[in-house]
């Protein structure tokens, strides 16, 4: 069977330390191998059941109800701000980098009131000016706080502890949504601890399965603000789903068969690991990624380490040099995907993701390569720098894996 | 590796023919059998380029504008709808089945001023009434006409010309908007010469994909109507589409690598069988299921000749029969999947979908498996009876397999 | 990804009812698709040591030792033959169809004395005959009994009981080795009690696996044998096996690692299913069979009943019909594979194949298309006739799908 | 779906350069993931013989005869020498590694008179003393020379154009038979210009594909050598295939339907690739490796640069290290799967396989493991110091992946 695409054509995996999609387990691929199956048989809603009950791990919350949404992450924004406000709500939002500009362009233009709190990019959310603006909205006009967990295109965490400290400090009612695409079954998340009220996260990130489900976990006190929610919405109404889970048929419309297998399939693989485990290890990267990047002489987007994100690292490459140029050579050339500096940061930046199913010996390949890549473009990086240093913290920090002890 | 549902334990192969989601022929199994891929390296553009190119034959358009959304048919009804009219626009819509009234329930909840046009669950949509309505609106009211190709619960298929001929007749500009989920790529569908705005179908019917793509075509006209289009929309949005089609990169936000390279797959098989030959299958299918129905001295469910379903028959049962407990026990004893009589017609018919990666002794093996059931919940039906009537005419009307000739 | 082979293009499943290679189930194909393994690591060894417990289970032996030969069943016949014979041994081997024909130019080729008992093409092996030569070989000459359990070409299945009685009444000392190929896993075979010393069978047969596992399992009697047989063998020596098995390592050379993992979803699914089960299924499809040929009016090839074989079904067609050219329009019209008749029989009969993964309604599908086919080349069958005779059978006597009751 | 074996749990993918079986190619997987097909339709001889024609190409012979045998390589060997050897052949074969040894274990207990040339592990094949052996025979009692092209266990390369140039030089008509299994499809392979007789190979090496199918090639002379051959064979008898060749069914038995569609897809990815680029690519990872090694300050367990090889590099420790301890911990926890030093070099040499399916970044992840774990077992190496050399090496050496410029 010849591969249609030329484009295709390379000998030996892929590379894919792009922040996402990222590489399937192949566990993962297997369960997904199938036919499709008639979704209203009595197998689907039992499989359906535990889905539900498991993906409630990942989020920490024993209180949440999510849903499993036939959509991108796009969608299950869509899903979050549509369900629990109504148009013309007061919202606060925090622009750190292009994926919280896209979210808030959503929020703009599904009518919200967004009260925008802007930050450099490669900072993380200005908490002072949230905590100034709880402090002064006596009257609650203030709905809802919208921040990115994980701003995917800077590679900034944000501290939701804090964001939570700071609404009960101030008695505050709004709801927190938080955009956990980057960060959720990667990053220590923990929504019934931190208060938050619809996290969500997409399936072809840290859960490393395709594009197409739209994970969204809704606190009790959403599903209460979704009651009275005005946002026009259907296709993405939690309401239909809550009736047929009531009904125990659990669909309102047709899921995708492989993606509920595939979602069995990858939350048995990070329950095997454990949840811990599976943060550790994303620590584990992200920390020697920084030291090679380090050792490189090069910059971190991020500007201060408590913001380090442990899932997606941007580099910020002289100002002689394309960070293009090096996405661009690094594909061509070593069948490696790196991620594109976006927007404001295109051309100064190039990203390295290390989230989901990736492990040592496969980001140090990568960082080799990227050496090679930068020494290509002009930039006079000692080969061999950067992954010594990433080694030799891994040589420190990686256990043994424990079903081979 | 153990099946961990012991629901799904059966031998051989199941026998889908409920009306969707429907088999999935290997090749495309085999095709979607792969990992992400970085979305936005040059080889995906290159891909969907071919895709949105191809996808168009089985709309039969050469202007039509498709769009391949991460969704579901409820989400593609909803970008029909949203990226078209404004709230209060007044449309009409036909409540013929389950289905149709699904979509009319979102047209309203869209907040839409529908016109429900009812017939019986059995007939077609009532154009007599449309030609009223049309030739009454001088003012053109009527912004949309929507209407089901097929019905799905009652398979029962529309006459989509006369539609087109009606508001050609009248010389009115109201929007033709077809919900084409049961038939494209099944029965004969012209959207060009039949002037349909917006025509849209699922990847898990006649395309025999998983579910999560929703494929939503639209006509110059309907993207000019676009423009002005007040409906609250931004993940089904056409307009974020149309700016990454002239970047050339195609995708506002992730698709799903696996769906599209599924899609190249299923279409080169429809091409490879001919779309017409495809059609004639679906004919040559849908006539043999009729005659075994007849046969049995059942009932179709679909009440004239002329909306009788090449996809899916309906069939009733005797008063004394309560059809769900066909589908029941089909599905314990014989692992065939049957549809549910849905609502209005539920107890009283099941279905038999005959659509997709079907072929003619798939399609006997369950019409011996429905005369079985049929016998075992206490309606005499003379086993073999219907197979001999399907048989006779599909051994007089089936060619030779073109590729083995 | 377009399939190269123009001969390959059709719609829907293929109906493999020719008698192997079968149709491997879904959660078998899923097991296997998988990237290589280090089999030096250890977890091959450990997979393969609960192979080897596990696959004893279905020949029905505790004391047997198992080896599975990266081989066809073609190899596991000379397995068999080498490692317990020495060049000149008198073996006596039954003739009764092609298959057991070729193992006998295997035997003869190996320089064994071939002691040829032969019956017309459709009888069971000539028990009578075995009797006498053991009744006059007091001297013990005779080394070992060749015989096939289940006569592929003619659907012929011996009695093994009454051969391990003679051996018994007789006090004869030879071994008793027995090709099980389209047998062991579909039929009633019991290794220990029948004390038969070698059986073997291949991986795509009634375990439904791809071909490339020839599954060879020996009595204590055997492996005492292989001490002394002067057969010259390196492949095929049980010895290098037992080295490895010592050392807990297992493979003297590279296994297939797909194949370990297929064998072990193989197993678990009938272990699910219940071997019992599994043999009374075929059973089941077997009889169904025979009662559709009857209601043809046609004839088993196998002249008494009690050689009626559960796998295979060999149907006598009239003079004036070439047999040849049902299988042909049979592919080449309804994508049905049914099995040529052979050497002696070729022309003159059709097999349908039975065994492995199929279920009640694919074999009325595929007994409906015969119908079609036997109306096509002029043999004036009542269609549906077959069918219903099977249905009606199967109706009163297929069990509810356990795990959906 | 659960993985059942615990031992089978990790992130990320394995790095598995270990000799064989090596990693396969995604399009491989995929094409392979598939159903039975019924070998005697018309659609298997077609695809079998475009196979036949294509691999020959990988062999660089238009003369030779290939036979795909369902085997591993052992039983390539034994096709080799039984269909071209009678009893008592006087053969010369060299002792050169674990695995001449394993071959020529074959040769002495399949009878022949085989006349061993030994040499210290880590040396190529002694040809001054086949020199002198050929130079002595002027009677032609040598009636052929094995010997391995690439000695997987040292990593050693030996000269096949000095051979045949000797064997013409002394007019010797002895046959010349290969073991190419390490080496065809990675190494400069020339079956018509070097004169050898039979060359083999086995599926799970170069050509990456599961293991299953021993690959063997035979000259006219050999052929004709197969006539008069006196040793017993059956299922690896040449004469066999030969007729079913001749008939234009191709398969003497049961062929895996799936290797032959692996083989189709690894064929085109190698001719995609350019067979001459394959070659190239492995040159190049080959001395990246070596250079690699010179950086950690240790020895290539091959002797001369004359004997390199480019598919496996067999690395000297330390004599207070045991080198089974590092590809333990190197498996343990790295998921990096090493090749164990066999027999004389056990615990004293560690394998990099670099063969097959596998590209620079892999090759430089897992040098980079390797470092890792020499520091963990206590060899001082400096951590990135292998990783640079073959780096510096691998920039200046790596073309533009062709489909991507």
């Amino acid at each position: 069977m010849k591969e249609k695409d030329g484009l295709r054509l390379r000998t030996g995996e892929e590379s894919p330390l792009c922040p996402g999609p990222v590489n399937i387990p192949e566990p993962v691929i297997r369960a997904m191998n199938r036919n499709n199956e008639d979704y209203r048989s009595p197998a689907v809603p039992a499989l359906t059941k535990t889905l539900l009950e498991d993906v409630k791990k990942i989020f920490k919350t024993t209180s949440g109800t999510p849903f499993l949404i036939p959509t991108t992450g796009t969608g299950a924004w869509e899903s979050a701000l549509t369900n629990t406000l109504s148009p013309g709500d007061r919202i606060i939002s925090f622009l750190i980098g292009q994926f919280s500009l896209l979210w808030i362009d959503q929020q703009q233009r599904l009518n919200f009131n967004v009260d925008v709190v802007e930050s450099d990019w490669g900072q993380g959310a200005n908490l002072d000016i949230l905590a100034e603006k709880l402090a002064s909205d006596n009257s609650h006009t203030i709905k809802a706080i919208c921040i990115v967990h994980n701003e995917t295109a800077t590679g900034v965490t944000n501290n939701l502890a804090t964001v939570r400290k700071l609404l009960d400090d101030y008695r505050h009612p709004a709801l927190l949504l938080v955009d956990g695409v980057s960060s959720i079954c990667a990053l220590d998340f923990r929504m019934d601890e931190w208060g938050v009220d619809v996290a969500l996260t997409g399936s072809q990130k840290a859960l490393s399965l395709p594009t197409g489900m739209g994970i969204v976990c809704a606190s009790p006190k959403a599903l209460e603000a979704s009651k009275t929610a005005k946002s026009v919405r259907v296709f993405f109404d939690w309401n239909d789903y809550l009736k047929f889970y009531k009904m125990g048929t659990y669909w309102p419309y047709t899921p995708s068969i492989q993606l509920l297998y595939g979602l069995r399939a990858a939350l048995d693989l990070i329950f095997e690991e454990g949840l811990e485990n599976v943060i550790r290890r994303h620590s584990r990267l992200g920390t020697a990624t920084r030291l090679a990047v380090e050792a490189w002489g090069l910059k971190n987007c991020t500007q201060k380490e408590e913001w380090y994100s442990d899932t997606v690292t941007a580099v910020m490459v002289p100002g002689y040099v394309d960070s293009s140029e090096i996405v661009r050579r690094a594909w061509k050339r070593f069948n490696l995907s790196l991620g594109l500096g976006l927007n404001k940061v295109a051309g100064k930046v190039f990203r390295i993701g290390h989230l989901g199913n990736v492990n040592e010996l496969q980001l140090l390949g990568c960082l080799s390569g990227v050496e090679m890549v930068l020494r290509d473009v002009g930039y006079p990086v000692k080969l061999g720098s950067g992954v010594a240093a990433a080694a030799a913290y891994l040589l420190n920090n990686t256990p043994l894996i424990p079903s081979r002890i």
